[in-house]
């Protein structure tokens, strides 16, 4: 029999004294699709707001292969030595908890999900990316109120996921395999350009050549866009996660970046930015959904993009159409 | 005094029988801050439908001091010798009309302003981006109902503009200088790899082996990008503009293009795809302004914004909040 609902203020204790479990079922309300479980997640999010903001929050993308478990492991360990509280997140729009993703988690990074200082999250499942980012950047939140000093937010690296990720983390690394020539064939466009560090990794000794032309390749390829607005410049390393090459100095990198934009204001600024362009993202999703749920919408929507896509009626004129059955 | 307005009916008719004259009224009906003439306007879009979707659209997009003005002076008068009609828009939504860009129009393509079978008009003035990227693409049918079989828009190539021009041309050509390394510095992110061709301008005589080398260079750029979707390898040429070289090469390629995409299905599932793009980013912007317009939100949202940038309430609950005040 399942057991009744802790209150509002025992979620928020709970979650601020460190509970791993209550942490989970907060998120659980977070990514709930029954409106009273989510209202209970968004109050407990905002109680839990004092809390919040003090991580550093990390993005790591790359193609799949390219080894991001192994990766976050070998850094995760390498962390939590240190005495840091790491809490691992995935977005992953086309993931489907019910295919056994929380075990793939645990199972991938076995070390990480052991350990009493980490938390591994697998990607909230069904709806559409925006929902699917909206409910990382609240679970970022939750494990910031629980104590988690450093969050790693995974994307696959193959789609439009990466910008969401960059909007909510305030640094982003790419990970990619040395190959002959070809190292961005997957890469979708653009991601490359919003890196803050390249790391290509599987650099052990029977490919440290290879990886080390590569990184020369990157190091050119990066040195012909615009420079970054925090005043870093993304650097290029090598690194073995499998053989705990490189990791050291590319953590050194990574503090660096986090010593220069807190200096520099940029931290401040870019979360403040990022706060705001959430906000405009959840009036937008809002007001979206709103429309595009409306009984008359799901109707003639259908009917509208074929005459548009035919050439038939104007897409303006359809978008008023549309509206003006929205709104009677 | 102001003499009355024209009839849909007349407005339709002249448009169609080629008068631009009154084509440039109901395009200036289309970019009216009056609502009541933007009606007009969007009525006799709809009236000039049947007419539109036969001109091939082309994006043309480089920084200031490329030579984009004779680069298109040059392009187009060779164009309009081949008896093509051919109108040049612009899309800048830094632009302002009082300070006299219509005479600037004139003035940096004279031969183009001067010519029975071109038609060259300024930027719409004002609004957002989206606002004036949906006037543009409302031009573009007008323009096509009016004739004109190939249609230039040109953008500054520093911004945003162009992910909005490419969404309504088939074609997109970046134009560059030779430089030292440097050749990306301006062009932002993202900007290079939507291309469909690159052309190096200002490669005339003491320039060839600089234009050359950046050539190559740019070759090898373009050649880490995955495939273009169209089954197109976008080519890198010279050219110089202003010496008339390399001109007929390059309007060469763009004809083979178009042939390699009519044939393969590519321009006509892409003008689909466009089509619904715009009636749903039209359905957004009316949803949005609606939004934005109302005189609740108008008084609340500068206060929630500065909260959630200070982190007193999250980005969440701001927007309900603020949906809320909306719809009471």
């Amino acid at each position: 029999k399942r057991s009744a609902l802790k209150s509002r203020r025992e979620f928020v204790d709970g979650i601020k004294s460190g509970s791993r479990t209550i942490l989970s079922q907060a998120i659980t309300l977070i990514e709930s699709t029954r409106s009273e479980y989510r209202e209970l997640g968004q109050e407990i999010l905002e109680d839990c707001l004092d809390q919040t903001g003090k991580s550093i929050r990390i993005g790591i993308t790359g193609v799949p292969g390219v080894g991001k478990s192994t990766f976050i492991e070998s850094l995760g360990k390498q962390l939590l030595e240190d005495g840091k509280k790491l809490a691992v997140l995935t977005i992953d729009p086309s993931s489907s908890r019910s295919k056994g993703s929380i075990l793939g988690d645990k199972t991938r990074m076995p070390a990480l999900s052991a350990h009493e200082n980490a938390y591994v999250r697998p990607s909230p499942t069904g709806g559409t990316l925006g929902g699917v980012a909206r409910k990382t950047r609240e679970t970022i939140l939750l494990c910031e109120a629980a104590g988690f000093d450093t969050i790693f937010v995974e994307t696959v690296g193959v789609g439009q996921s990466e910008i969401k990720v960059q909007s909510m983390v305030d640094f982003f690394l790419l990970l990619m395999l040395a190959g002959a020539g070809d190292e961005l064939q997957g890469i979708k466009r653009g991601i490359m350009e919003m890196a803050d560090m390249i790391a290509i990794n599987k650099a052990d000794q029977k490919n440290i050549k290879k990886a080390n032309q590569a990184r020369q390749e990157f190091k050119n390829a990066l040195s012909l866009f615009p420079a970054h607005e925090s005043g870093w410049e993304p650097p290029v390393l090598t690194c073995s996660a499998l053989e705990q090459i490189g990791l050291n100095e590319l953590w050194e990198q990574i503090e660096k970046y986090f010593s220069l934009t807190k200096e520099n204001g940029y931290f401040e600024s870019n979360r403040k930015k990022q706060a705001v362009y959430w906000m405009n993202e959840a009036i937008e999703d809002q007001l979206k959904d709103r429309f595009f749920q409306h009984p008359n919408i799901k109707k003639e929507l259908p009917i509208l993009e074929k005459k548009v896509a035919t050439g038939s009626i104007s897409s303006f004129k359809a978008a008023s159409d549309l509206l003006k059955l929205f709104e009677h």
